[in-house]
């Protein structure tokens, strides 16, 4: 088998050239004589850090590609201009040299919107996707993770747009976990037919047609209990489930900082994590005082929530 | 000061009426004299499972007001009806209690749409307030937790309403934290300004010029940072976030459940929750193979996008 070619955008990153690179050399390693890396930035300044990195000339001209980019994307690009005007910048390098044929794939740490433009353009879409989509894959406590999708791409979309991005992402899954009938579902307000939106009752209309694996809605409880191989959610829901479920580990890290050995601590501090310590969502702008407990809630739950009641009650006497 | 009177719906939660009533035995021990639990439901059955946790004749009386409600609710009422057909339910009732002045406060973990209807409906709305909201209270790093709005009374929300939200959830949690001035935030894609729909960027305009405690957008990632204490959303984006982060415990309970003593296991299965072992986002639809890593790259997470590009690259090959 031949090697793979990957381009790698050295510049986008937040955090520099330096990064992208040890993340390069590092698949390099692990997956050595499978991939040649296309190192698209400073030539100068790449194959001055592969050498501070310890990278001999052997290593180097066995393994990297340096593609010199002069250019440099602005954060005043337009992600429809971008392509034609920044030529000569790493990202769009990448995948000219993809339409080239030159490399199999792009890595890119930078401008989603940018990037998506650039792809657009320069590579056109798949016969019968009117939008591309992003899409990302979250840890399931089934660990294996699902893939969620759009995420950023499209804020709002149609059920012909989400139907499409149904197929699209059964696709990357059999193509990444070779698992032939992955399960998709549509990320909803609720499990039940008539929840939900006008758009997502269509969209869960077509895909019954259409998909033999569709499991119908999931809500956001199941993103992360792997009920689901594909979750398909319009760009502007997806976005924020993916970055506020990305953003959980700092959250526990946090938790975990001031404690040391013991397990027992530990368990109890995860307790904030728990819904149930936060008791019963208020139902505001109603005159009165609502609260709604979840359905399943424990009995911890109930007695937060009651006590959540006094509070506010007790605000309101004193107001 | 005279105790809070609260309005129990026993009957609404997925597992009964004796985890509802324990909690409030255990809300009204811990509240001792502070508060009047009026508890809604089937009289002969709460009476006996009331002594069936050991509470003596004196207790009950002291601490305890039992409403029979002989009616039921049914998943087929209509959230606008049922407020009206089933008025001797136990949810109705507690409304209605609430609306004749004999209690403070209610707490349901029945149906939200049939809660929400007949909140609307007896107790009426606040003045200005087309549409009340749902919101939820969550877990932040900063050991505060943050108040999100709307979690799912109103699908899709037009600025207005959402303008209404960040008043009512700043209320809320004056009330509830006694913080006169709490930091108020609108949930979106970026926080740039030229970021999100255009719902969201009026909703910006109007809020600026009303709110001084306005800070303007916080993605996703910095919901469960504590960055505002009250974060404005529509219903249908922030009932799925909600469910998503309070699910995030069980995920963490899988991944210690089959450990034991030590921090460094747990840390290294954590591993799973951080984003960065997911390498990148692929753009889908497009003719081609594109990986969108974070701009906060680490060098593992760039190693890793590239590992999935390879995945993908291979499994292009042989399709």
């Amino acid at each position: 088998m031949r090697p793979v070619r990957l381009a790698i955008d050295t510049v986008g990153g937040d955090h520099g050239t330096p990064v992208i690179l040890e993340g390069a050399i590092a698949a390099s390693r692990r997956h050595k004589g499978e991939l040649i890396a296309y190192l698209c930035g400073n030539e100068k300044s790449i194959r001055s850090q592969l050498r501070d990195f310890g990278l001999g000339a052997q290593e180097i001209s066995d393994r990297y590609i340096v593609v010199d980019c002069p250019g440099e994307l602005c954060a005043s690009d337009s992600p429809s201009q971008a392509w034609k005007t920044r030529r000569d910048s790493s990202m769009v390098r990448c995948i000219t040299l993809q339409k080239e044929g030159l490399v199999d794939a792009s890595v890119s740490a930078g401008d989603t919107g940018i990037l998506l433009g650039a792809a657009n353009f320069i590579l056109g879409r798949q016969d019968g996707i009117a939008r591309p989509a992003l899409a990302a894959l979250l840890p399931t406590s089934r660990k294996k993770p699902s893939l969620l999708l759009d995420v950023g791409a499209n804020l709002t979309c149609r059920p012909q747009q989400l139907a499409a991005f149904a197929k699209l992402g059964c696709a990357y899954i059999k193509k990444l976990t070779r698992k032939d009938h992955p399960a998709l579902a549509l990320l909803n307000v609720g499990k039940e037919p008539d929840k939900g939106t006008r758009v997502l009752a269509d969209t869960a209309q077509q895909l019954k047609k259409t998909c033999p694996n569709f499991i119908g809605y999931i809500e956001g409880s199941d993103i992360l209990a792997g009920k689901a191989d594909v979750i398909v959610t319009d760009g502007f829901t997806g976005n924020i489930v993916l970055k506020a479920c990305e953003s959980f580990h700092l959250l526990v890290e946090s938790v975990m900082h001031a404690k040391s050995e013991l397990m027992d601590m530990l368990k109890t501090d995860l307790s904030i994590l728990n819904a149930e310590n936060y008791g019963a969502a208020p139902l505001l702008g109603i005159n009165g005082i609502i609260l709604k407990a979840h359905g399943r809630s424990s009995p911890k739950a109930i007695s937060n929530a009651l006590a959540t009641a006094l509070v506010i009650a007790r605000g309101n006497e004193s107001a």
